[in-house]
């Protein structure tokens, strides 16, 4: 028997469209035995609002995210506005007793996070948080290779995330826009925005990071602000890199950075291990390349795997071998699995909880990328 | 003001779900004027029916599309049945004043063609075929930079469509699961099934094909039948390769087989110019290759385009640069083409007279792979 | 005991570089019990011969290579000139009672091939044809691997080689550089000079061609004669596709043209079998792409094995894994195999005979460009 | 009119085998005014001596290099022998008046280094140390792309050289075939090792490093010693990586490691500027991949330049395009650059002095390596 899952959605942005696609077509194709409804969407701006709502067919529209939260035919909030607003509605939703899914990362540093981790698990309410790359089927066989041994021990984990749009110095701070530049809103730049995407897949696939020394750089140190029109200081990091240890004993290096040419979302990982490696690539991201070293020597090579059989994570839900899927079906499979976890009672990851450690790693880079010296985690 | 399209979907399988995706998910990212209504749904199968149709939402079901087509409250029938049962219902259809959406191929046979589209023209009502690939972004890409005159002269066009699934001579013929193996039910093998996409591509990007030489093969030369459980003869051709003259002047080569260990969906392209190539990929369906022959020499090469930017095609409907989409978005693009089609008066293409073409062309290869002549088209 | 073996170069062109660095380094890196020494080289152009023959050490020069045949300290006559000119030298040599190597292809055609074979057979004289992509240790790896049956049946056998120099219709026809443009010094145009290459490779591979049908085109119709400066109508093959059946039942398709830009050596090779797939790619030269169906489902793939390693073919004597080799090489080998085959009294392939076959091919090819027929061979 | 240059070869190992393969042919394809003769080799090993001399014909052999040293009739001494030895025999040949080219690193550490440096500085004797890849066309166009401009500003350097054959505790340290793993010949390991080569490109390219902080780790801690047979502790380091800030204002990752399984000789680098970004990979040596950011919008893509053509550097001298050229030919380029400078007078870089500043900054790595700290340089 189908229960129906009414969602109320804060924000009408970039990310509410993708999760908001997730909601509408996961059960086209997974059956969970839940039924997401687009019941409400809240935003201040109400024109906004109004265009984004008609177009997704949501059935109501609250001009005020508290007013949503209050309703009783509401049963799960999903945040989708900036990282400084994410604890006050977190929190709040959950008192209210709400399912609370909160886009990443979870808030802006880990002291503000924590309360809202406190916050969800007081309540009981199921809680998740869109670290949406986990679920790219390529990744998630990644992670089924390592947990099942195929690479043996690890010896290094590599990733990046790569991306070129800020370049020029007249893109703005803060605004609908370009929040992401603004370090009041955002937290942090580049590390709370795409390193975090690394970090959340690295801990999870390889365990928790140990210790870190980072560099972080601001090439563009004033920018004018999109609201005020005022010029001012840039106060996020537009590149930062960082070595690591693993708890494993492997070596971590990681790195983003909005000022790399050619890249738009070049979010690659590696892991080397005594068996063999594998790697991946965001922009082709139905593949995964594996070297088995087990195989013969005089025909060992990359292997190319096309992650779109029936046997692949979550693969025999779509089309048939050969034909690729894209960006926005990580997040139906991560709506597919909360509604999973629903229903057998272990939830799905990352939780407020897990999505917390993250954020306690990007502060470390943070202060590391000031101190310049190693900080112990 | 937006208007509701109701549509009648005829069929539950691969297709009617990739159609359905479309139907579903257009109003989401493309404003068209329309808004597409999933109002009714017909198949002999009522057991399969219902679970498709609860998946998809549709809001009613039918036992019999003769009933779906007599209906007041349906605007479009969707076909996707096995080929033989086109004509049938097309005809139906139009007569009905439907209009009507065709899997592709068209027919069986130009001769079967014909009359659907003197029906659907007879009857004015809109039509189309659903050749997809046409509106993959990156094949409309290069669709656009070939008419721009980016390839100056064109001195070769070359296509592949590789798959590799019938190989086991245990894969049986006929049935819902392998009617494409079934001549009675498919007309042909991989000359419809997959050439015929090839065909309408070339055709659409490099004008017509004025003659041509084929050879066909059936390397599994009898095959049980999935309903009967009797080994018959295979009728179809498992392979078919074909030497081509364009109208333009330049040379065609095609091959299309299920033979070809390794390749799932391989549909692949390449079109040689004075000045430039291009060439695409179905399992990097996001990505160009284009070879610009006019770029300072010490600096050429083939550029590989990531189609995900915003002033690609389709794409400024999606997500942002980086991101890519996967195969059933060619099928909302292309009902959002033909919701565009019907508020501006000129019907996407390609309509069921431009897809009669593609039949034509594929009668000449089956004929010229039993002669070993050269046919004239 | 290591054994001198006195080379007598006719020709200074590209290929005879290429031949010269092989007979100079072979000793280099391989132990064959023969070291080549460069005794003397003719041609009539005498400066160009002098500047040629200081360039590569040659200890001697010749005016006329009827005079370098006649000498006693000459044991091996290498033909490096323009393919009209291979059965004199080549029958003069034979009947000299040297070995004769001989640039391919073997002759203009199977006609003028024929009495060459005949006079090294009669003479008893080791004899060899330059088809040296054969080793190429990417595609000897490939034959070791089909002959080893790790593809099974064979379905389809795939090969291209495109190149993109004489699109412009200023370049002329005939002389020392462009000679390859005029029928009368080269037989044909890509079918001889190129698709001969790739018919070399495949029935060395994949055994002979029982019958086959072509399509062939000359894009422009006249060209000024280097020589002559006058404009004269162009005899040879632009562009060439070919439809086969071998043997063993499978199915090929070549194609070959100078027309397709952005392909410079665009020598490219695929076969699809029952158990799995192999391709190659002359730009790529140190790589093979292995598609192994016997691998577990998910984690089936196309390997890039890269073909450095010392178990890979000639690999072992030269670097270390990783580092790669060049065309060049691939003489190398040759001169290798041939001088082990003269220890070993297993003459190195192809012979004169073997490559007979390729004119033979080559001529059916023309003849059914001509005809529109499929030919029995 | 051309000079004989009489080299002197120290060593027999695989670096003696690529440098007396660029001796020996570098006349056949360079006009330097130059024809270097393979005068002596010396080493201690009398017997790998003599089968070393006689395969690349040497004309004489000396079983000390202080004999070889003073030899009236050689010209240059070249040092293929472990790094600890370097010093001695530079110095020492430099002295004598030779002209001297080391094998990199220079030396073990900067300290041991400098009195080299002072030595050919007080001789004024021609010196060189072979950095071989500055010398792969395509590492040398990126350098000339820089410095035309073409990609503005930089803002990222990253390089990475992994390998993967000491992954297994049985490889021994010491001895001919290890000496790379025991510190005391060695001086580091990958350090000295793997990265030397990415900084030399990069300081090249990218100008001098200013600060810079590193992570070292040995995987493997005690290895058997391939002389002594004794388990000992292993002094090396497995892998490092280095964050680093260049002169210029941009930021440097890079890293190395014997331990990434996969990679057999993975030089890999990518430069990021304003205006484009170039990118390489050792593995296809003869490919630069660059994106131009100065084209048109849809149209951009990262160019996979095949540096093949006569315009591109040092590939005019070699085959025709398409053709590519392996590993070796870097250190024919580096002879010929050498010989260039030789006859002009501007001495071919790196010469001593240059290679002492990638010493000075491995010596950085090591100690950061060990002390957690950033180094200024």
């Amino acid at each position: 028997m189908t229960k129906q899952l009414n969602v109320g959605m804060v924000g009408y942005g970039f990310m509410a469209r993708a999760h908001s696609n997730a909601w509408a077509n996961v059960s086209h194709f997974f059956d969970t035995g839940y039924r997401p409804v687009l019941k409400a969407a809240a935003a201040r701006n109400v024109s906004k609002l109004r265009h984004f709502a008609e177009q997704w067919g949501y059935e109501s529209q609250e001009s005020d995210w508290q007013a949503m939260i209050e309703r009783k035919d509401i049963d799960a909030i999903d945040i989708c506005v900036p990282n400084d607003l994410h604890a006050e509605i977190a929190i709040a939703a959950a008192k209210a007793g709400k399912m609370v899914l909160c886009e990443k990362p979870l808030a802006r540093t880990e002291a503000e996070g924590k309360p809202m981790v406190d916050a969800v698990e007081q309540a009981g309410v199921p809680n998740m948080v869109w670290y949406n790359y986990r679920r790219v089927p390529a990744v998630t066989l990644i992670k089924n290779m390592v947990e099942a041994g195929r690479l043996g021990q690890i010896f290094h984990y590599r990733a990046k995330f790569l991306q070129d749009w800020t370049i020029s110095p007249d893109v703005p701070q803060g605004g609908a826009a370009t929040w992401r530049l603004d370090v009041e809103a955002a937290g942090s730049g580049v590390t709370g925005d795409l390193l975090a995407h690394c970090l959340d897949t690295a801990i999870w696939i390889n365990g928790g990071i140990t210790s870190l020394t980072a560099m972080t750089e601001t090439f563009i140190k004033e920018r004018v602000h999109a609201e005020t029109g005022k010029k001012q200081a840039v106060g996020i990091d537009d590149a930062a890199a960082v070595l690591a240890r693993f708890g494993n004993g492997s070596l971590g290096t990681f790195e983003s950075t909005r000022y790399a040419r050619g890249h738009k979302a070049g979010y690659t990982l590696e892991i080397n291990g005594e068996k063999g490696s594998l790697a991946w690539d965001l922009h082709d991201l139905n593949r995964v390349q594996f070297f088995d070293h087990s195989i013969e020597g005089a025909q060992r090579g990359w292997t190319n795997i096309l992650v779109t059989d029936g046997d692949h994570p979550y693969l025999g839900k779509w089309w048939v071998p050969g034909l690729i899927i894209g960006y926005e079906h990580s997040f139906t499979h991560q709506v597919a699995d909360f509604l999973d976890g629903l229903r057998t009672g272990k939830p799905a990851a990352p939780t407020f909880r897990d999505a917390l450690e993250t954020n306690r790693i990007c502060d470390a880079i943070i202060a590391s990328g000031m101190s310049g010296k190693w900080v112990q985690l």
